[in-house]
């Protein structure tokens, strides 16, 4: 199985437009890759084009460019979230019950399709777009592309997993309260979120209608760019689409949050990653702190105020008819929307007017914002524990950008140690559009950003095996270090018949140090299962001369366990005839 | 008493400014206007400022002209409908429960005083704005200024009749659904409702706050004008407030309603005026027929659909603490919006926005749109009987602007046989404010109006008392013409001794004819009183040689009655000795 780096929009459609390549063979190379990563995460895709009729575009598309058409994304594959219709296709909005054929293409894939682009099928999101994670989905729960114990974000999760995965160099999403970005950030990616009534809405199923934006994910800023100008324009037939007005946004004054008004959830290593990059921008323009009072007054409109009820309007007819086939998260948050009066959406109105002008004044002390995406991210398994608390959390910085008419872009801004990628989001006021996207090649420029960690193929980082042989084992004193990370207890083990064990002298409390010894014999071992962050929290509270290594049972697999420096043996007692440190314990008792 | 013709602020302030006359005099002239046409309907007014009050502010502006201040409004009187704070002034928005003292002037009333004019008074409205016929206040009823038996048009009541009246030279409205344009129709003003942010709205009690409107009333289009200069632009303390930017809008194509989709509520007369302003507004560019359907439906949300949880908004508190302070049609109108749904307003909210797309793409055919006002015009007692439905056809070509982003500008077109205005609206998108004011121009230069019929200072209009002396007996073959038009019988009188009667010959129903004859007899009739349209309704249908003229009854007093052509009498036989029709009948049976 090969899954290649990532890939270019310009470069294809450069490729095949000059004939260096046919977009038949471009589909060929994709069809081959989105084999490839089934074996990994076929949950992303709801529904895919057939090899037959994807090459049939493609041999389509290298007619035109050989009758002379110039097509600015000849033979480039795309994938669209699938709350997006396009012709031919299911639109489902991830609920089967919903599901419809659609008589045309939504306004943006018209456009996209007409540049010779190739739609190669729709992705998994959360239901109705309702989410920031991508597990509110029966097709499954998209996971992070670099690390598949994580969330891939969402709502556009599979979008989003397309692109980072090199299956397409990019993929329609859509973005309400941060769908198009917060996927972005956790998957190493460019997500451009344009003004409402930039990109036509036609043909996109409501989430909340007066604000719902189609996004891209792409891995550069150059092809956010191509498809910006394939797609942006007024299209009358969309109530919300509105004249091209780009807007000059001169980057000297950038915007960041009150360090007081930081939130990270605990997330220390985003906080880090954070400031790094606010240090990049200050060699662009001066850094401005701003209240976010006002933006997040806005926020709490949209999940804890009227707005619900916008979301409650879209489902109301499967609401009525078959609300058992609604997610149960997602029938959670828009159910009380029912219960809303005009009246309370009114005075919503009003102080979303309020906080609209504030945000308007804003402008005047900065040109625009540079926000961390998310504070934090989260394993699967995390929220499912806490479906709506956490998923909230993942709005803290994006769920304002919308209601306030506000153009957002999501950029990398550095890798956590578990590979998911931390960004930061540039929001301007309404049409700054491409001034964001120049914005950002400023940033990237200065801010030297590593290249994406490679992708989770097998799931191996999901979770971590660790051998615990002393304080750590059940009932010893730091065996909280385990409880409190959700550790899994696996079973208790021997090591291969290779290892010495010692008590550590003068250690508190007593510890025991596990060395490995081809003449020694086979330890007790406690084997826990924990999810890699917290696997990594776990090792950073290990204190000298402990350390944790590899450990080798008797079976002859090898997990993370305690090893020990060679100082830990200083004085210390060796107890191996002992078998293990219960035993140990026991006798001191 | 003396009520001269109406003012101009223009002229006024150049006076002031130029030293010609004082602020002083000016002050003490408007007090005598408003003092004499107290005896006429002191009801138009809420509250006024005392008379050492105004002498002060009017030395106060001489003191600033002395200082060599150039003030575009020096010394000029305004009034201001009370539902606009002014510092000094309650707040009534004639709910005398609601009332309250207000810390600050309006934002728009801040400029005036600032420019040098001088507020007399707050002015009477339909309660919270809530009618479009001035007849919903506890404070009295203000009525039209050239028919007293008519509305004023509302909710702007009081406003529209200071001006018309010559109190002062214009006057603060608002509108939201037509109530800066209806009174100016009704009492041959101008009507100014500028684009909704053009002109601060803070300090408005809100009616429907995303689209209310302050509006002003002149007697021409350079008073708005200069009033418009002087409040128009950027307030941060409005959220709806927006900068200014006047689009140009050439008069080439002007839409009107197809000719099947003109209502008119049977008043042939605004028909006839209209075709006349259309006359006129052809020699100025194509006259093009659009479809009405958008825009009623549109019209129809305001108050047949969610907009209406707006006014409830606007009066939660009041509604649910002192429910029977409010006027029982305003409540009538407003509580159903109690049980509107946040889901139903978001419905509404796309529908409109659906709507206001095929609004914008009518701008494509035509520059601005010239509709009537109103179709027709109500009397107050007509009003009263269905305060609701006939309150509804008057906002049948208004209400739609707002919702729909508009500037309108309510320009005279005419003058009904009872006195009462005809107007049309130019309606342009939104900040063609300008352009509308230069369009009304031409129109006038064009349509040669005459001037504004005379005041009704005794209400003798108001109805018309009629004798009828045969076939509209009581009982009689046409005494149907009388009771369909709500004529009230007062009784059976004599006439004084010095008439004749006779039976005219070969007519069908058998009529008499009455002529004056000194030496004649008294002769019975029946006194009936009706309304000064219904009476000239019946006149146009009585057929020769009966003719509508002076009858002096026994006591000397003379009403209006049925007389005759000398041609009658041919053949026809003298009854003057059977002293009425009902003997002459009676004996013929």
């Amino acid at each position: 199985m090969t899954v290649s780096n990532r890939l270019s929009a310009s470069r294809i459609a450069a490729a095949v437009g000059s004939g260096t390549t046919t977009a038949v063979a471009v589909a060929q190379d994709t069809l081959s890759r989105i084999e490839a990563y089934d074996a990994v995460q076929p949950q992303i895709w709801i529904s895919r084009a057939s090899r037959d009729d994807l090459l049939a575009a493609a041999r389509a598309v290298d007619a035109r460019v050989a009758a002379g058409e110039n097509l600015p994304l000849a033979g480039v594959p795309f994938a669209v979230k699938d709350n997006i219709d396009v012709a031919g296709f299911e639109t489902t909005a991830a609920c089967p019950a919903f599901a419809y054929q659609p008589e045309a293409d939504a306004g943006v894939v018209e456009h996209l399709l007409a540049a010779g682009a190739i739609c190669v099928g729709k992705t998994n999101l959360d239901q109705f777009a309702t989410g920031l994670n991508g597990s509110r989905s029966p097709y499954g729960i998209p996971r992070n592309a670099s690390n598949l114990a994580y969330v891939s974000g969402g709502s556009s999760s599979g979008s989003s997993i397309v692109v980072a995965a090199g299956l397409a160099p990019f993929a329609l999403g859509t973005d309400t309260a941060g769908s198009g970005r917060v996927p972005a950030a956790f998957n190493h990616l460019i997500g451009f979120k344009p003004t409402k009534g930039r990109w036509s809405t036609r043909g996109l199923v409501p989430a909340c209608r007066t604000i719902d934006c189609i996004t891209v994910f792409t891995g550069d800023t150059a092809d956010a760019r191509l498809v910006d100008t394939v797609v942006a324009g007024f299209d009358r037939a969309d109530p919300y689409s509105k004249a091209l007005n780009d807007r000059p946004c001169a980057v000297t004054r950038i915007g960041v949050p009150r360090r007081t008004q930081r939130v990270f959830f605990g997330d220390a290593e985003s906080e880090y990653l954070y400031d790094k990059a606010l240090d990049s921008l200050s060699t662009l323009g001066e850094i401005v702190e701003i209240d976010l009072a006002p933006l997040l007054e806005a926020a709490q409109l949209l999940y804890g105020g009227p707005w619900v009820a916008e979301r409650t309007a879209a489902l109301e007819s499967i609401l009525a008819t078959d609300p058992r086939a609604v997610d149960p998260t997602v029938r959670a948050v828009v159910e009380p929307g029912k219960g809303m009066s005009a009246v309370d959406l009114f005075s919503g109105i009003y102080r979303l007017a309020d906080l609209k002008r504030l945000a308007d004044l804003m402008w005047e002390d900065v040109d625009f914002l540079a926000f961390p995406t998310t504070g934090t991210t989260y394993r699967v398994a995390e929220i499912l524990e806490a479906p709506v608390a956490l998923n909230s959390n993942l709005g803290f910085y994006t769920n304002f950008v919308n209601l306030l008419d506000m153009a957002a872009l999501a950029v990398p801004a550095g890798v956590r140690a578990n590979a998911t990628g931390f960004g930061i989001t540039l929001i301007g006021p309404a049409d700054t559009d491409r001034a964001l996207l120049d914005a950002a090649d400023a940033y990237l420029a200065t801010a030297d950003m590593p290249a994406p960690p490679p992708l989770d193929l097998e799931g191996k980082m999901q979770t971590v095996k660790l051998a615990v042989v002393g304080a750590h084992l059940k009932d010893m004193p730091l065996h909280w270090q385990l409880t409190s990370r959700d550790a899994e207890f696996i079973g208790t083990f021997e090591t291969a018949p290779s290892y010495r064990l010692y008590a550590i002298a003068d250690s508190v409390p007593p510890k025991p140090a596990l060395v490995h010894d081809e003449g020694g014999a086979a330890i007790k071992v406690e084997v826990y299962e924990l999810g890699v962050a917290e696997f990594g929290s776990f090792t950073v509270e290990v204190p000298a001369p402990l350390a944790i290594g590899n450990v080798t049972l008797a079976d002859g697999t090898t997990v993370k366990g305690f090893v020990s420096e060679p100082r830990a043996l200083n004085g210390a007692e060796d107890i191996t005839h002992l078998g293990g440190w219960r035993a140990y314990i026991a006798g001191k008792a």
